[in-house]
C-alpha cells in the first residue's frame, strides 16, 4: 500500500502558487546529511490561521505561535524535523527567541510574523545554533519551484515513509483558485488540534473572522478525525495561509461557502488520510462511519472509541472480522447507547440489525473482506440523524517494532 | 516472568474456607476437553456484593446478576469460559433463564440467589444446552478441596497463561479470618467496574450497607486501577461473598476497618496485579505512581493516561527510557497541568525537577533500568497531596500476535 502511494506522491503535479517561496537544507538534527529544515517566505505579509495541539505540555514553537497569533499575519515559517523542542525548559524558550531574532534581522521582517514548527524527539536539548548557522543559505536559496515543494514535504518527515503533498486548482467564475499543501505525521497521531504538521496555502483572500470559523470546522472534520495510536502529540499544528500576490483572488461569501470551502475540506481530508495511510506499521486503511446518532459529538465519540481500540485494530491486522470487538469498543465509550437500536453493516453485509445478529450473514465472506487493504465499517446508532467519519489504520507488529526501537 | 509466576501459583497454599464447595468440568466451549465451567455452591445462602462492568453493552450474565443484586444473597455461582454470551440478543437472554431454572430445580435454591459469569468470544451463539447437560455431574462433584480451587482458577482462563489464586489467613482477636479468591484476565483489560472476573470469599460477616461502601473503595483502588490495553470488557465482574458457616466471624466496625479491610484490599490488589503481569504478550510489569495532585481523580487520570499510552508502553517494551513520551501522555489528558511544577523520578534518579531536566541525570543508567522486568515511574504534579497508583504492562509484538490471530 505504501509503495504505491510513495511513487504516486513523487509524480503528483504541484500547482505553483505565486507569492510563496521555499528553501530546504540539512542543518544537523537528522543523520546522514538528510534535509531537516524548511523555510517558507511570503513575498508580501499574508493572513494566517493557526490550529494548535491542545496538549497541556505544548512544545516551545506552539507556545511562540500562540503568542503571535493575534496579529494575524505571516511573512515566514521555519520548520525543522529531528527535534521537537518540547519540555526543554527555559533553554528551549531561549532557542526560539534567538531563531526569531536572527530571521527577523536577516529577512527584515517583523518577529510577530515569523511562525516556527518543530517535530522529533521530546525533551532533548534543542541546539538552535544548528539552525542559525544555516539561515543565510536558506534565505539565499528561496524559490517557488515545484521541486522545492517536494523537498520540503520530504524534509519535515520523521517516521513517515512517504512525503505528503496535495494540490488542486479550479475556477470560481473566471478566476483560477489554487490550494496547495504539505503535511507530515505517522505516529503519535490522535490530533487534538497531532505530531502532525500541516501547511496549506491558497491565493484566496477573504474576511478574517468568518474564515476562521469555517477553517475550524474543516480541521474538526479532517485533521482532528484521524487516529493512528490515540497518542496526542505536543507539537501538532496546521497553518492555513491566504497568500498575497498579484494572482490573489477576492471572492464573495456565497462563492466561498459553496465552492471554495468544499475544495479546501477535500485537500485537508486528503492530507489527513495520507497521514493515517502512513501510520506507523500500518498495512490497512480503515474508515469508521457512525450514522443515525443523536448528535455529532456522540457519533464522533463512538467512531473514535472503535478507531482507537487496540483489540479492534489488531483484529483488522489479523484479517479477522471479530465484530464482537466493535461491540466492546462502542460499549466502553461513556455515552448512553441502546443495544436494541444498533445496526452494523460491513461491505454491504448486514451483520447486526437492531441488536440482533442477522441470520443470513456470511462470516467467511466478511473475513475475506477483512483481509483487504481498505476496510469500511458502518455503524448505525438508530436514534437520530447526526453522523461522523473517523479514519484510522490497523495495529501491527511493525508499530511495536518502530516504537520500541525508535531511539536505538 | 510468567513461568516463575505460573509455577509459584501452583504451589500456593489455599486456606480451606468452610461453607463453600466447588466443582469443575468440561462442557464443550473450549477445545481438547479442557475445563470450561465451574460451579460454586454456598452451603448456606450468604451475603454477596457484586461490582459489574460499566460497558453500555454488558453481557447477558451481567444483566441477570444486576437484576437479582437487590436481594443481596447467593447460593450458587456458575462460571463458564469460551463464550461470553454478549450481544447474543433474545436467544442469549433465554439461555440464562434456562440455566438458572435448571440450577434452581437441581439444587433446590432460589433463582434470585444464582449468579452467572461468562468470558470468551463476544457475539457468538451461546449454546446453553452444553451447560445444562453437565449440571448433574457438577452438582455431584461439589467439594471444598484446595485442588478444586486450583482447577476452578484454571477453568475460568481464556488467554491467561497462568491461573490466579490468592489466599490469606490472619487473626482478629482470637478469631481466624480467611480470605480466598480467584480471578482471570489478560486482554480487554481496562476494568471499569475488565474481561476480568474475580471471586473473593471470606468467613467475615458484617453490616450490608457499610460493607458495600468499603468494598467499592477497594475495587476502585485495585481492580479498577489496572490496564493491559485500555479496552474495557463487556463481562467484567468481581463478586465478594461473606460465606456463612460454623466458622463464620462477626467482627466490630473498628476491627473491620483497621484490620480486615487492609487485608482484603491486599488480596484484591495481588489478584489485580496478577492480571496485569499476565497481560497479553506482556514481558514487563509497570507501576505508575502519581503524587502531589490536587485530588485523586486527577492523579488517577494522569496515571491512566500514561499507563494506556501505546507509545509509552512500546518504549518500555524496547527498554528505552524515552521519557518524552511520559510528557506527551500527561499532556494529552484533558486536565490542567503546570509544566513548571512537574517532577519525574525513576529508580531514585531525578529526571525532571519542577519542569527542568536535571543536569546530573544518567540516561545510560535509566535505559539499563528500563531493560528490567519491573519498572516504577514516579510523577509529582507538585500542586497538592492526593495520589493514585495504576498497574500496567508493556506493549509487545506478542500482544499483536495474540489478538490478530485470536480466533484462527
Amino acid at each position: 500500500m505504501k509503495k504505491k502511494n510513495s511513487s504516486f506522491e513523487l509524480k503528483k503535479k504541484i500547482n505553483i502558487l505565486d507569492g510563496v517561496d521555499f528553501s530546504v537544507a540539512h542543518c544537523g538534527f537528522k543523520k546522514n546529511g538528510k534535509d531537516d529544515v524548511v523555510l517558507f517566505k511570503l513575498r508580501e505579509r499574508s493572513k494566517i490561521f493557526g490550529f494548535f495541539t491542545k496538549s497541556q505540555f505544548p512544545g516551545e514553537p506552539i507556545k511562540w505561535n500562540k503568542s503571535i497569533k493575534r496579529f494575524g499575519y505571516v511573512s515566514a515559517i521555519l520548520v525543522n524535523s529531528g527535534n521537537a523542542n518540547v519540555f526543554t525548559g527555559s533553554a528551549g524558550r531561549k532557542s526560539i527567541q534567538e531563531i526569531v531574532k536572527e530571521i527577523s534581522k536577516l529577512m527584515k521582517i517583523k518577529s510577530n510574523e515569523i511562525y516556527i514548527a518543530s517535530t522529533g524527539v521530546i525533551g532533548e536539548y534543542f541546539d538552535h545554533k544548528k539552525i542559525i548557522s544555516i539561515l543565510p543559505k536558506l534565505v539565499n536559496n528561496l524559490s517557488s519551484s515545484p521541486k522545492n515543494w517536494k523537498r520540503a514535504a520530504n524534509a519535515i518527515r520523521t517516521t513517515d515513509t512517504f512525503p505528503k503533498v496535495e494540490s488542486e486548482n479550479f475556477n470560481i467564475g473566471k478566476q483560477k483558485v489554487i490550494i496547495s499543501g504539505i503535511a507530515k505525521g505517522s505516529g503519535m497521531i490522535a490530533p487534538n488540534m497531532a505530531t502532525m504538521l500541516g501547511f496549506i496555502f491558497t491565493n484566496v483572500i477573504c474576511n478574517y473572522t468568518f474564515q476562521r470559523k469555517e477553517l475550524k470546522k474543516i480541521v474538526e472534520k479532517t485533521f482532528n478525525s484521524i487516529t493512528v495510536d490515540s497518542d496526542t502529540s505536543t507539537s501538532d499544528m496546521v497553518l492555513f495561509v491566504n497568500v498575497k500576490s498579484k494572482n490573489q483572488i477576492i471572492i464573495k461569501k456565497e462563492e466561498y461557502l459553496s465552492q471554495y470551502i468544499p475544495k479546501l475540506e477535500n485537500v485537508s481530508k486528503k492530507l489527513a488520510i495520507k497521514i493515517v495511510k502512513d501510520g506507523e506499521g500500518a498495512k490497512k486503511f480503515v474508515i469508521v462511519n457512525v450514522v443515525d446518532a443523536n448528535n455529532e459529538k456522540t457519533a464522533k465519540l463512538i467512531a473514535f472509541s472503535i478507531a482507537n481500540s487496540p483489540l479492534v485494530k489488531t483484529a483488522i491486522a489479523g484479517g479477522d472480522c471479530n465484530w464482537g470487538r466493535l461491540i466492546m469498543a462502542m460499549g466502553k465509550s461513556k455515552t448512553k447507547l441502546d443495544e436494541k437500536k444498533i445496526s452494523i453493516s460491513i461491505n454491504n453485509n448486514k451483520l447486526i440489525t437492531k441488536g440482533e445478529i442477522s441470520k443470513k450473514v456470511n462470516l467467511k465472506k466478511l473475513n475475506e473482506y477483512f483481509k483487504k487493504n481498505e476496510i469500511e465499517i458502518n455503524i448505525s446508532l438508530g436514534v437520530g440523524k447526526a453522523a461522523w467519519t473517523v479514519w484510522t489504520c490497523d495495529f501491527t507488529k511493525e508499530y511495536i517494532k518502530i516504537n520500541a526501537d525508535y531511539r536505538s
